[in-house]
């Protein structure tokens, strides 16, 4: 009969700190990245080259390749002209600047990837040392690549999709909030984990904190992947929301940080996939629709991921939670 | 004295839905791999070329890199011919259309696989400019084929041999389902772990349903996968199993999903492996035959993985489980 | 006062059977694997070979590699000069059939490394698609070493040194089985967990039978494996031991397996090794000698590993284990 | 009312033994490697070549690279220089000793490269075969290089700033030993978790024993290490340290060593680093000032990390910590 109420039951082990910076920022950004610069340290101290490398977009990495591959050419090229293309025999490009310039161009492109022709070749004891250096220089160049391209490609990643929002929606005569995942490469991940903790940021005494609290989740643990994933967190007297009104939670002050952790089946690591939903992102009342359907007999089962941002609007069942600060 | 009714104690963490299609189909492939089909995305998008090309068969994967050898060459080929094949200083294949093309040819493969003879040479500026992309794209394919090559040897395997049927055997005076499993490589495995779930399909009350269970092994955890491990889930009222008859599980609606996961002791990490059988693959009343034996004195025990599918029929002692549905 | 009858606390998934082979021969080596032939599928099935070139020894590996260099030269020298020598242009090496034929192979070896110096160069069109060929399955070894050398390098071993022997030694007022290990190389191990498993080979009642049981250990965990760790199984009523007289265990039936597991600190992984002790390994009455010493104020702790099998005798006190079967 | 006497709460599996030397000498270096010597195994054995190359400073691992490839061109150059440089035909370098020996050193770096121009190409048998060698060395070298290169980009590390100091603050109206550390690189860390073991070096009646404890820390595990951590040990009766006197830990005593463990958010590995404070880097009566800071409204957190060391002096509550032995 009696109300319970609730208990502060916020964790401060999350790595943020309770007076970390929400006005208006995130504390994790909708990629998983946290939202935090660091100062103070050189750049180049702070900098992981192979972090960097790895985590960049395709086109750009290739790109960049390509840009090391002709400036390193020019370089070499450069020197060649420099000591004098007459020590390079051979090669009938022609005689004005340019002609010979790009004769050194050539000569170091074949020099650097090892192809080596020969038909123009180094003479003179200085071009014969340069060349020497660049092939060495080329060699360990294409060890790095090769360690990059590799790196890149094993990189462990979970492939998980998320959907844009997160609901409101009615659950067992109550209500719950929701969102979906689903992996949409090739793989297969299977011992999946989730963790949830909501981080609020609300004025106390004229006094701004971060509380932050780990949510309760229906199912936290799955052992497959293999279809979607709805993460339900019920909205009752146990969940550390309860304490708020819909007014603070809705005022721009509520982010959950999502956790997604893995085994992925083929490469066997564990891996790993987080994102945020900010209050923005929270809507109220609503459902999600299917996202798999049954084939046709004897057929697979498909899963339409194209469906995983769909639901459709319900009315919330009031009765249990009318008393409740989520109430909108 | 009393009956004991079966508690209801499906799990709903499977990661497969309760309204999974398994008219006729299998949830799980015998293989491992989860029986489904993704959509509503671009194929690309989809498709990891990394898991894909390191998951192809060995024979595949070599012809794709030949073909992409051919078509690379052939392309770059056509380039120089466009260029005009007199560009291209030395060689004495001939002047027919077909010679001049194969000069064409033979250059460029000289140049993407780096080895630059040098007895034909790039003597035009445009051919010069070509060489040395063509070369700079041989030494990144090459970094590309090192870092999958090196992929597919060292991808975490567990190589496992399931045996083809699961068997409904004699189990200490009462019965139990059985199948087995043995390495089959010369890897060792040990901490290797067994987890078993079935999953039923069933219409109850005009509406079908999947339900699934985790079922009890006699042993979930074996130090070491050095013999053969026979898997045994006894068939007594603490299995799920024990409230459906035997009509039920025959009609093609039960199916157990198997998976095993171990250490690899020379690679220090852990690999799994999957496999599932349906009622189909179920033979009632059978042992398995033992597939090791003792060799003479002072020599070391030898296993027999041609014998992993042997069984012999035997009679089902039909006291203890006389009541239960499992009795055909 | 009462005699505590030990209880039979034997453990059955040890992996191996309990009619394993054990007529003087171990079932686990001295260097960690299991002592087991696998028979019954075609010896290509059975082996990995990616495995077996990760674990040969280093001068086998590399000799490999120059045969295969060899050989693979050889076959395209024999080609080579089967399509006719004067396809090659150039060389000076002679006319006799032992120089025509070295000219093959030299130029052959120019190819598959991709060095391709061109002084003699593929002139006919079928060599020229011959070296083309080869070119290509040069770049493509090369990728599989690389692959192989970079796998025998990161292979995670744990690099730990065991004594030969283990001792029965005194132990706080009793005795105790010991036996100790240290890492050898500049690596370092944290976390180290040792699991030793007994398998005693009886003849009960006639039929021969092994039994397995898990020793418990004086300490089971170290944080740092930075000093040598002796492990101590104390022989006291709680033993599995305590049941067998010293005749059985001495009678070349006993024999003990070892794994450590750890976590190796500079490559992040964990690695494992294994090995076994025999009753002929067991020395009766001795103490292991101290194998660190204090070094000079100010300087670091000093581990001799040359000492790591130094024991010396010492008489065992009879006292309260006057009465247990491991009494000699 | 009755004072706790502490409990001797010490443990013995820390790996060091309590007869370790610290005489002046820390048990861990401040970089986390353990501060010992092995002896009596011959160097090459205790060497593992790969651990050390990958741990070795970046500049000096490329000036060890360089260095080889000197050394191997200049050893092939003395062989055809031995051979006779006129088994070398073409280059026009001159007929001085130092002309042909240059010819054969440019000609060696260009086999062993595998860049093969042919101006100068090897014609007698036995240059054949050096060369033939020596290129196939050239590619087994770069496969060894190639390993080398992406061994030390992806070996695992934790990029974790300590601070200088360990602090003792107040806390909670009593003290507390604290020190911090957050990452410095664009790396993200999860789940990581702390252990901090002091290890106390007494002269217990004449006889010198080191002690170690583990220490209970305010908070073990942070899910996130997206901003500094304070490692708290609140001095309070629980600790192991309450037995001792400022005296005694004051006396180049006390050392703490800590271990980092985290899960790499990008590689999806564990990463691991450790440290030590000795009773040297210990300031009594201090605070740390915070080290980040909120940003405008709208923009990220900013981690300041040239702050990580910065600490004021502060008074030490007296109170309830009075009679204890921590206080000086």
């Amino acid at each position: 009969m009696q109300r319970k109420v609730p208990v502060d039951t916020h964790i401060d082990n999350t790595g943020f700190g309770s007076n970390s910076n929400m006005e208006g920022a995130r504390l994790t950004n909708k990629d998983g990245s946290i939202n935090m610069i660091k100062t103070g340290l050189p750049f180049i101290t702070r900098l992981s080259i192979y972090h960097s490398l790895l985590r960049m977009p395709r086109f750009r990495f290739w790109a960049m390749i390509l840009l090391f591959y002709t400036t390193v050419n020019l370089f070499f090229a450069a020197i060649y002209y420099a000591i004098g293309v007459d020590q390079l025999a051979g090669g009938t490009l022609g005689e004005s600047v340019f002609a010979r310039f790009m004769k050194a161009f050539f000569f170091s492109s074949q020099t650097l990837t090892t192809v080596g022709y020969g038909h123009v070749s180094p003479e003179g004891m200085v071009a014969n040392l340069v060349a020497s250096c660049e092939a060495f220089i080329g060699i360990l160049a294409f060890a790095v690549v090769t360690g990059l391209v590799y790196g890149r490609f094993t990189r462990p990643r979970a492939f998980i999709l998320f959907s844009n929002n997160m609901l409101v929606s009615p659950y067992k005569g109550g209500r719950a909030i929701m969102f979906r995942l689903a992996t949409y490469k090739n793989n297969h991940l299977t011992d999946a984990e989730a963790t949830v903790t909501a981080a609020i940021h609300t004025r106390e005494e004229g006094k701004e904190t971060t509380k932050f609290y780990s949510l309760k989740l229906e199912i936290t643990r799955l052992n497959s992947l293999a279809l979607s994933w709805t993460i339900v967190h019920p909205l009752n007297e146990e969940s550390p929301l309860y304490s708020y009104s819909h007014e603070q939670l809705m005022a721009g002050k509520l982010e959950l940080m999502v956790t997604v952790k893995a085994f992925d089946d083929h490469f066997s690591n564990t891996v790993q996939q987080r994102t945020s939903y900010t209050a923005a992102e929270l809507v109220y009342g609503a459902k999600f629709r299917p996202m798999f359907e049954r084939a046709a007999a004897g057929a697979a089962t498909v899963l339409q991921l194209d469906k995983i941002n769909d639901y459709e609007r319900v009315a919330l069942n009031e009765g249990t939670l009318e008393s409740l600060g989520v109430k909108p």
